[in-house]
């Protein structure tokens, strides 16, 4: 997330009670997750394995649990609970507003595009030109809509990442990482019925253009999709993945976090993807291999009785 | 989709900006797919290889991209872009109408039905007697609901065919094949919370007279499942597949498209139906397999350690 | 289910139209299916099989299909079709109640707790403090909510279990188990958009305080989950499963009915738990193994082209 205006580090010091060190004149221009982070970002971390990545990241300002020495041109803003800091940042800078109405004020909606009943806009939310929304969907606070979308009844776009952290040390609850991130939806897009987007955590969830799902279709926080993707009905999409150009995802697919699916890859029906697969191929099975070594599998496990009754033969 | 009332083919010529072969005073009744069609319909066929069958079907006028031979009885519109021209007719026909409320002035509603707050009922949908749509439904226009049927909520009834077409030539753009059909639910037909139930492509998506669903369950477009089925919670059927009378679906499981599952056949939980499967069985595996000769395979498969100590003693 | 107040066995008997036998002056207290029941309880039995277990429970109160003989203490309600009866009391003291606008005025809401615009809260549903209902949820009547609760848009809290029973002597259809019981939501729930939580058949489905469930999930009827669960996307769990705390079910597992995972487990994406699994393991496959032993037989299987082979030599 950007911030709309910079903000002196003197003034989130004192407003999440931490030490400043580096250079104290420094302004923050936007907050955001270690891996999401780009000069001028505030980031926080709070596990000693981790501190070397952070300090070495992109991040301007970072808030810290210990105090350490601060890399040239940084700021540390040390503290007990950076975790807890970085929340309570991203609340003040993003808040939640509560909606009054259906359609927000604050939401700019594009010439010939038409809203159905019963369809919920929230807070600053962009829709471009003539796109259609179907009754009964949800649009959270901060979605960005491009042209000639569609979206059908039931879906959900933007709502929070599913993303707790638990703290053994501290408590045996889980703590919620509160999601300033968006999402995305480019021009032609098609979303089916009872689909969700999850936004991202501080950076966005992306449906590139022309790409089409169907119904009950579950995209998780800060997943990028690309260009001309098709995706049947019940794919299940984990967060921070990456789906390259004109994939195609058949029914029930069920595809991890933290991964790339090469550009054209045809991922069949119920498989599940662990880890990264190359472009250009078919994949089926959970987990998935290439589709034909899958089927020599398959017709291998049928041949068992054979290969026994050959073994006792052999005898 | 049939007319409301017969379109001459002049009329259609010149609307579709084609070139008029044969019967030239045919009346069109209807419009479908080619593998819907009956007489007086107009189908359409871009595709040499689908030219014979597209001639020779029921249809009685047809859109095609070639000059060719017109057969006896029918009519010919030669036009460069013949999916172009069939979804202009289609648009023309069965327009999209914008709604102005959750229930339209053109919904009929039988006695005894009880709709709750947040139903949306669109244009030209009638709903039977004593029926109970809970609140957050969404009824597609058209829609075609009979007697004594639940609908619980967040569900949709009638959003569009997941049906997108590419022609490689033309540009990378997918295209996508516009809905005229509709969804019919026959008598005693309960739906469980946020499942979608997709309307026909030109034909009718129809579920059977007391059928039950579950929730989360998604029913493709043209599918058409028989009487006293039950589906349990997450099942997905893709569209066009034929589902027979009294088909019990386990929770998860996957049906493919373009298929029958036989009167009374039983589908575990999780299985993946890639083909037709006959009645009267039990089923499980992705892809399925009868259910005892899945069990044998997986049992097989925990016999490998035994197999290759076994070979190694046999040496 | 408990009555409001007391209600005497002849009352019922005139009700239903059944025979009296045993204990003509008792009051019954509640209503409940025979594996819920507790002393002052109504229940039913019309299978002879069943007649030991329901007259020896400590249902008080017995709707019975032949006049045996009564246990002490006990009143029996002798009549033709139980299940009927049963139905018709159930829809007697918890009838269906429309709702004529979003928020029902019964609805009890805590300080705190912000409700969206489009979501319907039903009669006598008690919302605790501090929690945030996203737009266009649903909560069915008598659902309880604690405190500090987020419930994401499109999500079903409390429709009707699904639980129909078929009388093959009878006739053809099946016959609705109508739902009498609550979903419970504990304090610190977070749930997903487009999930759907049941209610109990006559008792309670339980989340249990800090459980968070992502989108797209399903819990049966009578389903009780532990404190600190996490339940990723597409999770399905059927009813009358016992779930115990801080239990992992990632993406797309399915759970089946009358079982329980134990405290602590841990079961990988896309696995079917047909039966119940010890706390404090990981677990993968449909059917489930421990991930280990699975990941063991998926080794094995790609070594049986070896296993032919050194077999072919061993000849």
């Amino acid at each position: 997330m950007q911030f709309e205006q910079a903000i002196p580090v003197q003034w989130l010091a004192e407003f999440i009670g931490a030490e400043l060190r580096g250079d104290t004149e420094q302004l923050a221009t936007g907050i955001n997750e270690i891996h999401m982070v780009t000069p001028g970002d505030i980031s926080f971390v709070d596990f000693e394995k981790y501190y070397d990545k952070c300090l070495n990241s992109a991040a301007t300002i970072i808030i810290i649990n210990k105090d350490v020495e601060c890399p040239a041109g940084k700021t540390l803003l040390v503290c007990k609970d950076p975790f807890d800091a970085y929340i309570k940042i991203v609340k003040r800078f993003r808040p939640f507003e509560p909606a009054t109405k259906m359609i927000s004020d604050s939401a700019v909606i594009g010439e010939g595009t038409h809203i159905q009943p019963g369809v919920f806009v929230g807070n600053h939310v962009r829709i471009g030109k003539d796109c259609l929304i179907h009754p009964n969907v949800t649009i959270y606070d901060h979605t960005i809509i491009g042209d000639n979308v569609v979206i059908h009844s039931g879906t959900v776009i933007g709502a929070d990442a599913f993303y707790f952290k638990r703290y053994k040390a501290r408590d045996t609850q889980y703590e919620k990482m509160v999601s300033c991130g968006r999402v995305v939806l480019e021009d032609d897009v098609e979303i089916g019925a009872c689909c969700t987007v999850d936004r991202g955590v501080s950076g966005d969830t992306v449906i590139g253009k022309g790409t089409k799902l169907d119904n009950h279709i579950q995209v998780g926080h800060d997943t990028v999709v690309g260009k001309n993707c098709l995706f049947a009905s019940q794919v299940g999409v984990a967060g921070v993945a990456h789906i390259e150009d004109e994939v195609i995802l058949w029914g029930q697919v069920g595809v991890n976090k933290d991964l790339t699916i090469g550009k054209g890859a045809i991922i069949l029906a119920q498989s599940g993807v662990p880890s990264s697969v190359d472009g250009g191929k078919v994949y089926f099975g959970s987990p998935v291999e290439e589709a034909k070594t899958k089927m020599k599998e398959l017709a291998w496990i049928k041949r068992l009785p054979e290969i026994w009754q050959k073994l006792n033969n052999t005898k």
